[in-house]
């Protein structure tokens, strides 16, 4: 099995972690191919970022989603994931829809931790455009400087273990680590950790290997069927070719 | 990989069938034992009759869980589910559950179709239980006789196929064969529905797979710590032993 | 009018207390039979005992019900209330159910008071199953041992009145005293509480009157209509009559 | 014991109509004291004429609330409620209140049946005051002339019937007569309906014996403590007793 | 332009406040009419008073509403409000409503602060009637004494201050000043708060503005098409015609 | 007042259509200033599109907004509405939060009524995003061929009348046609239909008049504050200078 896993931030150090912590939790057989974003942020922490990184998760499957069997859009917040579903014909799995639909298997409501308030908005309305706010116990955030994105890993697995016990507090029943920066600290802390912890990279690999493996056909109908043709201008060939279906 | 798949109803046949569909639907490495519940209905379709599963789910983990890596439920409405997953180490998921968590990947809105109007109550409350109202365009029934449980997949394929069209209409994006007697069934219409087609056996286990792989801790915190110790009479010596820890 | 007040859990004493809290309650005229269940914990707290609890339910119903005129189900969290429901052709009131609907017309929003945080969840799960979330100001729960669940009144009903006034901080109009153990605590305390105070076991026995003067007819449709005959296997004689119908 | 049931329709006839039901559905030793509105129109219909209501309730209970045990507000739709329950020492309850909640006793959805489509949107938005939108399966209203208020029970019994089935198909499980006019008509038809039905001045009568015999504080906390005096002019000396506490 | 500001207040003071807020707001050729209610409170701060706000606006719209172009309702709380657009051809706004609104749009989540706790609940109601919670931070109140209620303003200013930063803590992205003796408060601590703040009654005057220019027509279905002829007793000759039409 | 139109769709002739609206709808001394997108679809019509039109409203935001008022997001559906929010320091207001919002003060439940089914997931997503789904009576859309985008006004004008009647049987006060293709088609049939009916353009020109006039503050704290500085790679120097700050 071939997955691609899209990474919609700018930074390749970040994509080396993903990539990481993707084939860890991979099953045997499956391959992963862990691309960059070529525009936008060096991480989407908001709004206005993550419509940049919208667009650059469509660009990076027109180029490498020929031959996969399924994608994982690699960034806490899901940017363009609507899009890509409507577009492709494999599946399209985002890691925050994939964490919190794994982690609704584990406990009545999850929280999600990360490593910057900046982060709050996006992912609360990534849980809201889910339909999910029912089932999450909060979105809880380390408010404290980092040296640069991609030491946030090293520098700050110990105090998201304080967040857990907030989140605990709560209400949660099982804490999400959200943010791609953020790959395999999970596996780092769980056994320090009260209730079960998912790593969003790891939980959207595995949802992305449930749904190669059942295999669905391409929606005709429904909302998710591909969108007519149109004119458009102005844009790469790549995302040309992925539209013109 | 070892997973239980329980099938809280008393009809040793239709456990067959599971366990044909979940084998098929298993990745290589996962040996699937399959069990039937001793006590209760031939087949579960209301609240009333769900009491009754409820109790036969805990007699069969009680019995049968020792050394699996994950454990399924295999009724849709999840009887006991809650309860089982306060009191086993291992993940333990539902095929209502898991059906409708992973059809959430798929499309914005599902539906669910079964073959007897006297499961619409308990789909819905099973729907609502999990906090998905909102991604559910509704429970769909056929109303018409069936010669036994064991017969309804033969006699009912082609039906099924025309409540793909109302869910449709109806704004589904995606369905959902509920109804552990419909185990199968997708596999064999699916290319002629024009939307994704979740079998419910099948999701389950893929479902149960991921949380076996990912093998989260025991909660010790949060609502599915396991619940202290109590004085209980009247129970099986298994059950008795399954409370007790 | 004759009520069968049915005690899910195990312990005698605990339904004496329910009994004479149901008999202060009971207009002239009802009589009050109240039984305990033969199988299951000493006292309900987790989703897992309320498998059990849901059973022992429709055992006592089974046993109890013929000649009576309504149903009090005395355990709050209402173990097998939908089941019940199904099956009989007279009305059947769970303690919650009934604390909750009679809170609803003496405030905004009431809260539901407890003495052991092991039943905040499924006291919660009860609420939303009524779909009464957006009427409850949360469910507030001792955090401290008792010697024996029968003494958890004597001990516990002056710690009680602390948490009342978290709950009205909180936003209650109204309190109740969830769990069988506490009934006839708000007699003694609700002088000392600034909002109404709601009894569970008084509030079900007022509401099982209720019901019983309406006499409503059993449905006939619906989803409360009884389930159709089924081949049940390892259930009492009494259970399947109740289940023939 | 002693209700005062306050009609907030200016229509003497209905009065009679609701006291008789009234007087069937109370208990040995209840006694019922019927009054109508002295301002406002023949019956509230829409908001505005809700407006009057409200007014034309307070002033009732300003009159003759002296001496009762509790006050049913008979019109659907609960004119002036809140502010009545704000400045009321007994309890309170309204008709519309006490039928839906008497309802979510038998089943899980309710309809609201009623005999004019220019009182659906009042009706509903009473049913989404309460946080009752999730029990509720519709409100269903004939659409028909009617020769006069007062004979509306006697014109539209039997057409209230069909209504009942488009309910029970809508999904209802019980079905509310709504509307003052309608008083007892649920009587008369109960046995050629398939789902039970709960007439509205019956279900607030037994509603507010219930409260009656808890006998509640008046809340000096929450929501529904007495307003604090304030200045009042232009209103009648029976209001600003009232008010004045 | 001509616009009624409708003070459903008794106190002529705050009406004068209104009206100098209003006039700041307007813009050029807004004729502004400022009335003040002549039954009822100094000012409505619960339920209770509401009722009596409710007609106090229909009295103020009955006679001096001709010639006007839109009204604002100018109490936060909006009483009388859906009475008020159904009966009126030309476009009636709430200040409570025009606020909520207005704040939408310039942020996720609005906070309601306002100058006494007794406010809170009809606040809170306003916002459920308005579908808006899921928009709403909460309401926050400041729980300290005033002199008189035209001096609140005045002495108060600093206080609310405090009161933006717990809003802003709870989340909000736009806080909304309510409360009419309140009106033009905003304008002199704009510059120290940390979000966006909205003045009740200059939003409503610019919403009373827009409604006026885009001059809908008058529904004749839906449920604000104006109510029936009826039959009325003892109200004012000016509100018999308003209802007569 | 200085008003950005930035038309996020590729069409000329349809910002032509759109400024001509928002010219009539204009206040006196308000300038309209209006934009077409220079990449993207010819219009959006879907989830995959609208990503496309996210980044376009950006740039012609980072081109055009220095020295405006406010700004409007001219496509029904918003696209980066949320991000140009964090970003500007002036108001910026979408077409269909506009609609929506003014259209609440018109009436309980809005529809919302366009020219193609293919808008219809894009439209109720934005919807359920504004948290206003309790307030829509739904999106209803013609399903029939046009000849040319621009053509769709005239075409169509005829046959949206008949979609105003569909949108009232089920329950709408108030109509919206969204589409900026459909801009000035309300102004044609207005008389013609028994409910208000909402332009998206000139609501949304009416409202960004509304915030311009209000002029708020840009937010320091909450979720709209201005991003953060990243370095960001592949961006054009416009957009650049924009998330610069």
């Amino acid at each position: 099995m071939r997955l691609l896993v899209a990474n919609p931030n700018t930074t390749q150090a970040v994509t080396d972690r993903i990539a990481a912590t993707a084939r860890a939790a991979a099953s045997p057989g499956t391959e992963i191919t862990a691309v960059t974003a070529r525009t936008g942020p060096e991480y989407i922490a908001t709004r206005a970022e993550a419509v940049l990184g919208g667009v650059a998760t469509l660009e990076m499957l027109a180029e490498h989603a020929d031959g996969m069997d399924a994608v994982v859009v690699a960034a806490f917040g899901d940017p363009g994931l609507g899009g890509a579903r409507e577009l492709l014909s494999i599946p399209v799995v985002g890691m925050a829809e994939a964490a919190m639909l794994t982690a609704c298997m584990l406990g009545r409501r999850f929280a999600i931790l990360t490593f910057a308030v900046a982060l709050e908005p996006w992912y609360q309305e990534c849980v809201d455009y889910n339909g999910l706010a029912g089932r999450c116990a909060g979105v809880f955030c380390l408010d404290e400087p980092f040296s640069a994105i991609i030491n946030v890993a090293a520098e700050k697995a110990e105090r998201i273990l304080s967040l857990t016990e907030r989140a605990i507090a709560a209400g949660a029943d099982v804490c999400i680590l959200g943010g791609a920066p953020l790959a395999g600290v999970a596996a780092e802390i769980a056994d320090r950790v009260r209730v079960p912890l998912v790593d969003g990279v790891a939980a959207a690999v595995k949802q992305a290997e449930v749904l190669a493996a059942l295999n669905p056909r391409k929606a005709t109908a429904g909302t998710f069927r591909r969108p007519g043709a149109k004119s458009m201008i102005g844009i790469s060939p790549a995302l040309a070719r992925l539209f013109a279906g």
